[in-house]
């Protein structure tokens, strides 16, 4: 048996990563884990007990395909709470995560072959998920004057049958404003490109809210998930707004593709949903991660990076340090015992000279990371002096 | 925006029967479901105590893409118990329901226009993921004499990429033995076809053992799920099992598609494999609900049906009833107040000829379903009498 083309995907590199410390773990190693994108944090109390009450008293048989209703009600009502936009509930779809949004949306709007422009840098699953459907990922170099977030201009002669936003980005945590992406929905529509907003990091915003597409337009698609605010990774729920006129389109793939999302997990999600003092107080915590960050990656030598509006990551420049980030995390992992992102899984072009670091796990890990880190940037340095700095 | 030519899915015919009955519901009618794929029980009491230890001590984030170690492990020992097969737990996937598995297998073996056979009649989800993905289905019309599983002789000419075979089979119930299992198997090699093995109806089986693919070839896919024996349909978790050079693969595949399947079914599902007794009184009542159905549908006027091995379906011949599925399990919804399932949905060519009955639910709605049906088919025989009966 052979496998097929479309199967080629590109390994995760962070997974090196991530095997070199667990193996460093066993060894009785601690290690600080600065790679990892996803809360330390669980479902909120009251998603738990809403699990727990319910199966004990339903089969927790399929649901239907697009999700509970009162899920999808309460979903819609958010829209309101969030960015006071009226939404109809019968626009939302529950899905199997973000990731089984992107599968229904990439399978609903595109056809085999069709050019989905994607920001560079920008999550990988992106990439691998269209080439997998048989569709063109086409990376957009973004500048790190538009802080690294695509522009109008970037879109010039690439004739895309769709453009992938997200906003808070990840690995940067940049956003678009609401002037930003309404000129990147209009350059889309003016090229004949379907528009996805991937809003996976809303509620997690430090300065500014972020906008949703929603504020500016219907034609478009919007996923979320349960994943990262909510902090729900494992539940695998999330969430996709689509066209009044699109609902019957991908209820049918859904039916077809995953007949519904995890019973269980939208039981949760529900609850999750009138969880928001939990949720506060762990958007606390990452607030004050930030502003850790922010003040002594510097000192330690990491100083090219734009302060992150939302998300839970740094992504720096670290072209003064090294052109190989894969060996540089290595480097890192061994000497500082802190796991950090090689930019590689996020920019194949230009990744090699940058890295991410995620502060999503609780404050005194943070902060033995960054002593560890800048103990080892200064040992480097002094073995290593740079010159130019 | 415009939607795909690959997003035009076939809606299920079913949901036609289901929203009338709901409607008919509403409106204070007790209607009798027949027409529903899966058990009327929830997941064993083990799994849901399992869950209910777990999630509070536990913050469940994302699981690794090929699942749980344990739960991996355990369903290996499983084909141990079931099949005495020696299974390396390496090669077990552990998916979000058979659903993510096919998405996973197709993914993995096939590019854009290759031609995958596919049993007809047949689950109709196989046809829909398929064209997707970007795949071409091929039906396979199965004979009655060979209570509609395919043969060899069948894939003649084929030109297969792929085949898709299931047993126990969606509608039938029908198994394939060792020698049938194998002559596919062999048949497929020879055209260059990969072999993939449906196989979410083991456990649920009458008369003798359903074969597994793996007593056969380690050169294929198997897959299985959580959803019918096991009784957790709406936890959307499953496995597969692929050959040791294919693990790789198909876990970057997993990691980008799915990330990982729902932590918390995966909880279950390991609980679940030690739930046998509660399982075995699941079968029992399958059982009789069985017994009841080969007897009384005779007597109520459907004859024509191959006696189902395995699963929880009977597929009746109806032509000499009605050219009209849909029409037909319309009038029966209307007129007995039992919902069944139109053909159509699993033969889009013979299936205006046949009706799909489940008797998944409890033994006294199967015994009410079928007085109903005797009682509606005296009724319409006598207002329409069949001269050649």
């Amino acid at each position: 048996m052979r496998n097929s083309t479309r199967s080629e995907v590109d390994p995760f590199i962070v997974m090196d990563v991530m095997e070199a410390a667990r193996r460093a773990e066993e060894g009785g190693r601690r290690i600080i884990h600065m790679e990892v994108g996803q809360p330390g944090t669980g479902a909120p109390a009251g998603a738990i007990e809403a699990v727990a009450g319910t199966m004990r008293q339903d089969a927790m048989g399929y649901t239907v395909a697009l999700g509970l209703p009162a899920l999808r009600r309460r979903i819609a009502r958010l829209y309101g709470e969030w960015y006071g936009v009226d939404l109809n509930p019968d626009r939302v779809v529950v899905t199997p995560g973000s990731s089984g949004a992107f599968l229904l949306a990439f399978t609903a709007l595109f056809d085999s072959g069709d050019r989905v422009g994607i920001g560079a840098p920008g999550y990988p699953s992106y990439r691998q998920i269209l080439t997998a459907l048989g569709l063109r990922p086409v990376d957009i170099e973004t500048a790190p004057g538009n802080r690294l977030q695509p522009v109008p201009a970037d879109l010039d002669g690439l004739d895309l049958a769709g453009l992938m936003v997200a906003s808070p980005a990840n690995p940067t945590g940049t956003m678009l404003d609401h002037a930003a992406m309404g000129a990147l929905i209009e350059a889309a529509r003016a090229q004949g490109a379907s528009f996805i907003s991937d809003e996976i990091y809303h509620g997690l915003e430090y300065e500014n809210r972020a906008v949703t597409g929603l504020e500016l337009s219907d034609e478009l698609y919007v996923i979320n998930s349960f994943s990262k605010y909510f902090s729900m990774t494992g539940w695998r729920v999330g969430w996709m707004v689509v066209p009044e006129d699109h609902v019957r389109v991908v209820e049918r793939i859904a039916q077809n593709l995953f007949i519904c999302p995890p019973h269980v997990s939208q039981v949760a999600a529900l609850a999750a949903l009138d969880c928001e003092p939990e949720l506060q107080a762990n958007l606390d915590i990452y607030k004050a991660n930030r502003k850790l960050m922010i003040e002594r990656l510097p000192s330690a030598g990491f100083t090219r990076f734009a302060p992150p509006d939302g998300a839970f990551y740094i992504y720096a420049d670290v072209s003064d340090l090294t052109d190989d980030s894969r060996a540089f995390a290595a480097e890192i992992l061994e000497q500082a015992g802190v796991a950090v992102t090689p930019g590689l899984d996020f920019d194949p072009v230009r990744g090699h000279r940058t890295l991410r670091f995620s502060y999503a796990r609780a404050t005194a890990d943070i902060e033995e990371g960054l002593a560890r880190l800048a103990d080892f940037m200064a040992r480097r340095e002094r073995a290593f002096p740079t010159p130019a700095r």
